[in-house]
């Protein structure tokens, strides 16, 4: 028994992350965190008291899956002997039978879905946990159902699996105030280049949500296919996705909206216009320029093809689509897109040339109208409006002071802030996650991706998200996302080429920049826990690839360089 | 009828291949075709008929799963509209109710398994092929069962699915004579870094199977574990492996082998000696130099410990493991390794050090009578030993001319190649195909892959395996392969990071330098048939990566460039 006494003097969080024998998992870790040592086990009749009245449905599911997962992960600890080393202690340590869940006086009780999607400026995620290590009844607080989910899912990081017994290493646990430095903490998806099946999507918002991520940038649509099913437009997808199956329905849209929402996450829809439209014109040829079989055009997409900015029925056509789709989704947030904007296309187009010279107006100033049009459509309906960095810097556009802008090269992170527009982190040179997997050109035997080499976690993990920024201009920084264009990948590699590697940006944006010691975070005490992540993804299905040797995995910091 | 009949021409495959409406699906190409563009359906009767006197089982069994696949693979065409353009034609077009095998007069009846298990050089896997377009009986004739499995998985290659009805595009079929280039057509598993369930190896054979692949490079111990046992030495694994269930018992062994062989691949087992064996201090400190706890060393490996070449107990102990598990496989070849050999520590070895002094040899000379040992052991149960190219260039090693060596680094081919040695390509510039995936150490935040970048399936492809060799020197050449070194691969990602790209290797080494029309190999011919492989692949339940966009891979040449 002194033994484990012993064991339970608080530590800091950040010498028990150097010691060979533990993996302090949380990821992301909390801002404030205090551990001890000690051994606690869950009781055989533990259980989720929820000290809520009228929870909602989405808080008493979540609870159902918690306490699945502290049963179904089995997730061993990654140490020499997977925590046999336990065993004896573990036979004699306190057992834990309850967590309770309660809100602060005076909170509002609301779906864990509405919270998550709430404007980004006025989401609440904060939560404190006690574990206590004498078996005492473990504690979730918070102001908000999502708050509450937030801290349930910390408290399933901490618990591992030996022989069936379900155990802490690390009782009693201390949490105060644990909420993310931004809202925004996301992942790209494009399911335009490649199909991804509603259940591939629902896996991946299962691993985002492992991880406290809150948005999934949805890039339903681009050149190759159109397969988001719009309301009242539904040509557009019957004639522009790959085939049938290969379909968003509205009835798949609002199943995975749900099934985020269920889990913490915002769904942000992207409908990418002007350029990158091409798959519009197998439904709608008369607002496409330059689409396949027209003369070829330079720096065009495979296919080509870009929306009628200069022509008034596009602007209708385009700002109405956005608006049926966007006032059927719960989110505040959708993207009318707007990068890589040809303009030799439009140069080249007759008929955008007839209205540009009718209208008397410049590309640019059409190009403003035009996205103008949709934002206005967009905030008629109360959604604000995200686009690419290129409508804030290249084209001049009038963009409401409501628009978020989506950052994908990080010189240009000041431009974008010297306009005092609210942005997203969403960088080529740290956070695409398709980079180094080769050219996907049919006949270029020697190039290498465009934004070669491959993005490692490590590359991300030091991203700083406040250089270039003044202090200033810290509130416009809405947080950060990964991100994955699908050239080269679908259902079958999405898993791999996405997990772990994305959970770094979900912990960037959560904790900031410094460990709960106020150490600086750093790779080499991040990968024990990024090991851990990973390890619990592949116990619940989630194909994340290894980042070291399990040879490694087992003795942190053996493998460090 | 008549557009039917016109269809019927034959015509070259190179253009065929090129008309945006064909993609010419075999891989590798037989180094001589014709195709027609005929429909040709399976009869709802269809039947394979073996026309051989007492068949072995595992040619009827690869009957049986030639016909399932023909039911079940359900691989629509890659054109636009998936082949539904040929469903009105399709009604009309002759049934083909029997595919016929036979063997050459003279033939000897023997198990596919012993055809692929055979001396390198004695190997025959030559088939002819006809599939009239009339509905007349298909035929594949070959001299040996191993000849005929390789017919099979061509013409199961030529047939896809439209509602139901599997159907050819290209009857009629004449391959007279297909052989491959080289004997040696491989992949590189390693197995110590990451354990991989025996599932997943057979999943790995499978695919192997699909492109006619002769042998399974098994790279089965590292420093990091041990985990296949040794007849006699079950303490090497007991203590080597990861954990109980990441081993792979002898019946794993001969399971795994068996699997093989049915499908036309020989299993090359590699013990690596005398570095990179680590694992075997667990059980064996006592022939381990520089083992864990050892002061450190610098160049090792985590972990570090190589056996001591020096000491005459363990040149004895190594040969001995290594005879005790070569004698229970069919396989002629064994490698005993030898890449990377770390001479600081045997310097810092004291043991090491004495037995010199007592044996009055050099470095050298000890690692010379230590693979001496080995290949002796080998030699005498009718093996072939095969080494690592450091055995061959940089140690001086006495090597039986026997001996084939694997040259990773393709500036050693010529070398490698004036010893008079055969050899093996497995460079790791165009084959390893681990690099790129960024640094697997875990605190060198801006360090790459150590082979970065990546190795593109069209970096591959442009490999020639006759440069750097005279032309008295090509006999040397067995045949190459690509290669996995698992650092951060484990089953959860191995399908999507060794497939389609690992098909490469086996169309250089089967098809050699030219198509069957005389036109050079080149990407851009291979990347629509290589599309073919991988949705052919994912069909099957291997999760191989798409290369391009659904949208290209639809559209032959469409995305070239």
């Amino acid at each position: 028994m002194s033994a484990i006494k012993k064991k339970m003097k608080l530590k800091p969080a950040f010498l028990l992350c150097f010691a060979p024998l533990c993996v302090q998992a949380l990821w992301p870790i909390p801002k404030s965190l205090q551990t001890g040592s000690g051994l606690l086990k869950l009781s055989s009749t533990f259980d989720i008291n929820i000290l809520v009245t009228n929870p909602p449905q989405d808080l008493l599911d979540a609870v159902t899956r918690t306490k699945g997962f502290l049963k179904t992960d089995k997730l061993q600890r990654l140490v020499v002997g997977r925590g046999a080393n336990d065993s004896a202690a573990l036979a004699q340590a306190p057992s834990l039978s309850r967590l309770t869940l309660s809100l602060a006086p005076g909170s509002t009780v609301r779906p864990i879905a509405t919270e998550a999607a709430e404007d980004v400026a006025l989401r609440n995620e904060v939560y404190s946990l006690s574990v206590p290590s004498n078996g005492s009844d473990a504690t979730i607080v918070a102001s908000t159902t999502l708050g509450l989910f937030r801290g349930l899912t910390t408290f399933n990081q901490m618990f591992y699996d030996l022989q069936g017994i379900t155990y802490s290493f690390e009782a009693p646990i201390t949490i105060v105030n644990d909420a993310p430095v931004f809202p925004y903490r996301g992942f790209m998806l494009d399911t335009a280049r490649h199909f991804f099946p509603v259940a591939d999507i629902k896996r991946t918002l299962d691993a985002m949500s492992m991880v406290k991520m809150s948005t999934l940038h949805w890039h339903a649509v681009d050149s190759q296919s159109f397969p988001i099913e719009i309301p009242g437009f539904p040509e557009l997808s019957q004639k522009g996705a790959y085939s049938a199956e290969e379909t968003y329905s509205t009835a798949d849209v609002q199943d995975i909206v749900k099934y985020a929402g269920a889990r913490g996450i915002d769904v942000m829809v992207e409908l990418d216009t002007p350029s990158h439209a091409s798959a519009i014109s197998n439904s709608h040829p008369e607002h496409v320029a330059c689409a396949p079989g027209s003369p070829a055009v330079s720096g065009e997409t495979r296919p080509p093809g870009g929306l009628r900015i200069a022509t008034p029925a596009t602007q209708t056509f385009a700002a109405n689509f956005m608006a049926a789709i966007a006032k059927t989704l719960p989110s505040r947030l959708f993207s009318t897109g707007g990068d890589e904007v040809n303009v030799n296309c439009y140069t080249k187009d007759a008929q955008t040339q007839a209205d540009l010279k009718s209208s008397g107006k410049t590309l640019d100033q059409a190009i403003s109208d035009f996205v103008v049009m949709e934002q206005k459509a967009l905030l008629a309906i109360g959604k604000t409006p995200v686009v690419w960095e290129e409508m804030a810097i290249d084209h001049n556009v009038a963009l409401s002071n409501k628009t978020i802008v989506l950052v994908w090269h990080s010189e240009n992170i000041a431009p974008v802030a010297t306009k005092g527009l609210r942005f997203i982190h969403a960088h080529s040179d740290y956070f695409y996650l398709d980079c180094g997997g080769g050219s996907w050109l049919g006949n270029r035997p020697t190039l290498n991706s465009w934004c070669d080499p491959f993005k490692t976690w490590q590359k991300a993990y030091t991203f700083d998200p406040l250089a270039n920024v003044t202090t200033a201009q810290k509130p416009l920084i809405m947080g950060g996302q990964q991100l994955l264009w699908t050239e080269q990948s679908s259902a079958e590699n999405v898993d791999s080429i996405v997990w772990p590697r994305a959970a770094v940006s979900a912990e960037i944006f959560w904790t900031g920049a410094t460990l709960p010691t106020g150490v600086a975070r750093n790779v080499a005490e991040a990968l024990p826990r990024l090991h851990d992540v990973r390890y619990r993804m592949v116990q619940r299905g989630i194909r994340a690839i290894p980042l070291q040797p399990t040879w490694c995995a087992l003795r942190p910091h053996a493998c460090d360089d």
